[in-house]
């Protein structure tokens, strides 16, 4: 912006968003301007309901029946038809389960049966480090196999695949950036290697459009607690693409991924379908609550979501530019919208008090050591005027210097 | 008995019983008889209290702040250290996490790796089925592994042992008759021969004493949603004796079981106790309403709960016995209480829809193919009044034969 940019232009910006109705959804508390969306969303008002409902009505009530009368059997499928609208994929191609990690786990084992004669994991050296460490995993049980870590962005892949590569992890939306991958574009070079493409979607889900079939992405997974707001801890899922359910083996083979997990078979055969990802029983509870966070989804266009994803990053940008200038703060994301998810970074020497300093104000962000502050930009329950009081509270965070407080100085938070 | 039980004695059993008061904490609905209990448990009112202020206090108005603030990031441990008084475990023993299956899966890979010159799983051919399925999924991956599978009892164990077994999986109490294995016997049978002692509490845990340490068991782990009442699907645990701690390792080696999950390390280094068995993200909101169900025992002596337990199946038996000749029933588990768990089976060739004619009675039991009627008693919550009404409308049930109904003849609900 070359004018400033002023309170009321930020307020004009709230009255023309499709969107802002959406926040009325959510139970935000009072005076918090909460920006760490990108790790625990904002509780939808729902969410109590079909806690309510599924404790005491299912649970309570009517108890072992519910498993088929209240569909709780279903679940992971039906959670995961919902999410694929959200994703680019089928019904059948998602189910929800499990954790992230042991996702991940599965479908690297997955794609290295579908690759028996490829030794070598490829995954980012700076990728979300719970990927590397599953991969680890695998490569301590499995023979042979082999890690290879690089820096997995559009430019730079095609020299560090060849023919001994199995499978590529890839995350979708860098977590400390916030860069966003061209999944189409490094998809298509990794197969053209004869590669398997699995992709983590934790950063993307739910704010940014995602075509995993457009892409002709094989596997990816992702957690649901993050913009998707299923609630702390809420499961994560796994993303197949129809084509490989035949051949699909997996060794996290419990009973809830058996052709028929009540005929108490002896031995193991798969589920036909995407259920060959499941293991064992699900936590019907918090999956209740995730219900409530997808649901929210179904009246909305991910274009809009998108266009208020980057309006309300934009604005941050230059807002900081504006209001922050000669306080040593740089904005570590991709400047051009286009190149970067619903979060914007901050690298900052002081990160880790500055971001205490803006809690203890009611403004909610995240910390990465060594130096980066994160601000997660959730579009279905942030206004532009919430980017305006953050901009606002940091800068007197900034102009006061209040964060070198002893109090401000302490371990940092989950985040 | 000799001369028969009439509904006057078994009003007087309740008068006597030091648990009945125990019922009152547990939400039970109007006219029901609930003996799936050994599948999913009945809802303790305070899981209402506890999932009411898990969503809406610490999620919606905390946010992020209630990972530390609330205690989110112990649960895992908070809840294992609850377990571990039921359990002869040390603090620090147990960690509440995943599924039963997953946590099977990382306890196999870890007596492999305690045992890496020897092959061979030995596991329960009648067993739960998940058991030999994950032991399937171990060895899908890892080199050179053998499943053997017999028949695990006190008297033939020693006949299937041999160096060349790494670890053995054997469930405490058997899923289909409530037979009770010896776990001390049977772990130092295992033992002797060098292997590593799995057990899987699944139908032991919150019923029967059990003493992990006493009996030296190397690993175990058990779901929390029959009798531990932690709600459908609730997350399950995995029991490391303090000695293993050190050199233990498991491939699904996700961020959560990571020595410094913060710093965001490249590489993965494992957690020093028992939270290296950790791997993802857990499901909070189901996590808590499984508190409620374990801090009920804080102030039960499993002395008692195990004699009434005992008292339940003996006067099921006993009436089973009075009521019912002549209808083709048999007692399938064993007739001496000591070698029996909370649950009794009884086999009948019409057991699936005579199961369901009681459902529709409001006496809820359990099938199992192909004729094993099962029948859970959870002693925290049933009094001898309800086994006199169940056996009386089994009774009703044969002697009518309305299971002859079509509305009965349907296939078998999850139990």
């Amino acid at each position: 912006m070359t004018s400033d940019c002023t309170e009321d232009d930020v307020r004009k910006m709230d009255i023309g968003d499709p969107l802002a109705a959406v926040r009325e959804k959510f139970h935000l508390p009072a005076g918090v301007v909460y920006l760490d969306g990108n790790s625990l969303g904002a509780a939808p008002k729902a969410a109590f309901e079909e806690l309510n409902a599924a404790a005491k009505s299912e649970w309570a009530d009517q108890l072992i029946r519910s498993w088929q009368g209240a569909g709780w059997w279903a679940l992971p499928e039906t959670l995961g038809d919902l999410l694929a609208g959200l994703a680019g994929a089928q019904q059948g191609e998602i189910v929800v389960c499990d954790t992230t990690s042991s996702n991940l786990y599965k479908a690297l084992h997955a794609a290295l049966s579908l690759r028996p004669k490829r030794p070598v994991i490829l995954t980012e050296a700076e990728g979300f480090p719970t990927d590397t460490y599953i991969a680890e995993g695998v490569k301590s049980v499995r023979e042979n196999i082999e890690l290879r870590l690089g820096s997995l962005d559009d430019n730079n892949i095609d020299e560090l695949l060849d023919d001994s590569i199995a499978a590529v992890l890839i995350n979708h939306i860098d977590y400390r950036t916030g860069a966003v991958r061209n999944m189409k574009q490094i998809t298509k070079r990794i197969h053209a290697a004869g590669a398997i493409a699995i992709w983590d979607l934790c950063h993307s889900a739910g704010v940014y459009p995602i075509d995993l079939n457009g892409a002709n992405v094989d596997f990816a997974a992702g957690c649901t607690y993050k913009y998707l707001n299923g609630g702390p801890g809420s499961p994560a899922y796994i993303f197949a693409a129809t084509r490989h359910h035949g051949e699909l083996s997996q060794p996290l083979s419990g009973w809830w991924g058996h052709m028929e997990p009540f005929a108490f078979e002896p031995t193991y055969t798969a589920a036909k379908g995407i259920r060959r990802l499941l293991c064992g029983t699900q936590p019907i509870l918090s999956m209740r609550a995730l219900k409530a966070g997808l649901d929210i989804y179904a009246d909305l266009d991910m274009v809009d979501v998108r266009q208020k994803s980057m309006s309300l990053t934009n604005l941050f940008i230059n807002l900081i530019d504006q209001e922050c200038q000669g306080h040593d703060v740089e904005v570590a994301s991709p400047r051009d919208a286009r190149a970067r998810g619903s979060q914007v970074s901050l690298s900052h020497a002081n990160g880790a008090p500055i971001i205490a300093a803006l809690t203890a104000r009611g403004v909610i962000g995240g910390f990465r050591a060594p130096n980066v502050m994160r601000f997660g930009f959730a579009p279905l329950y942030l206004s532009h005027h919430d980017v305006w009081r953050a901009v606002a509270h940091l800068k007197e965070v900034l102009v006061s210097e209040e964060w070198r407080q002893d109090r401000f100085n302490i371990p940092g938070h989950i985040s």
